[in-house]
């Protein structure tokens, strides 16, 4: 099983969050699972709206820049990839900052 | 005298705002202009400390992506370029949002 790394919650950076949610689809992805986290929901790669528009490989690419920027987690689930929002680190690192962006998101 | 391209106030996008500030030199430098702003001290590209660090091509390059992203305006005041953040179409078009990220900035 490939080893797939995340920052620990001490490492995550500002600007390294901002770049990673400064892109359209980098967003929605967000958006999303900020919605299923809420009706406690578990995701899957294949599962993101946002995936029908975008291809495949572009869909990976924006799941790694989320994870290596510490915004989600994934674990392998068999032949499943598990997504979730790291919202209590990225809560507790930077109180009410994802939640103002997440706002502002639904409100534009 | 060059014609500077700044995007109105409605064509402000939140992951171009996003992507802008998600630069650790660019987020200081908003960070500097905030800090004048409060102050209504002018600010031109010579004065930011975040300049004794970079290459001078470097800050330029960066003062663009702030000024078309529209978190910054430049205008040319003689042989000087004043530059000014656009906090109150910001605050308009995303209310809070800069505010939070600042804040978050200087509590990291």
């Amino acid at each position: 099983m490939r080893f797939l790394v995340h920052p620990s919650r001490e490492d995550l950076s500002l600007p390294t969050i901002l770049y990673a949610l400064g892109d359209p689809v980098r967003l929605q992805m967000v958006a999303e699972l900020a919605q299923a986290s809420e009706s406690e929901e578990k995701m899957a790669c294949h599962d993101f709206l946002v995936g029908e528009a975008v291809a495949k490989s572009t869909l990976s690419f924006h799941f790694k820049a989320l994870r290596e920027a510490g915004l989600v987690r994934m674990v392998p689930q068999g032949r499943r990839m598990q997504v979730t929002l790291r919202r209590e680190d990225l809560e507790i690192r930077f109180p009410g900052l994802l939640e103002k962006i997440l706002l502002t998101y639904q409100q534009k």
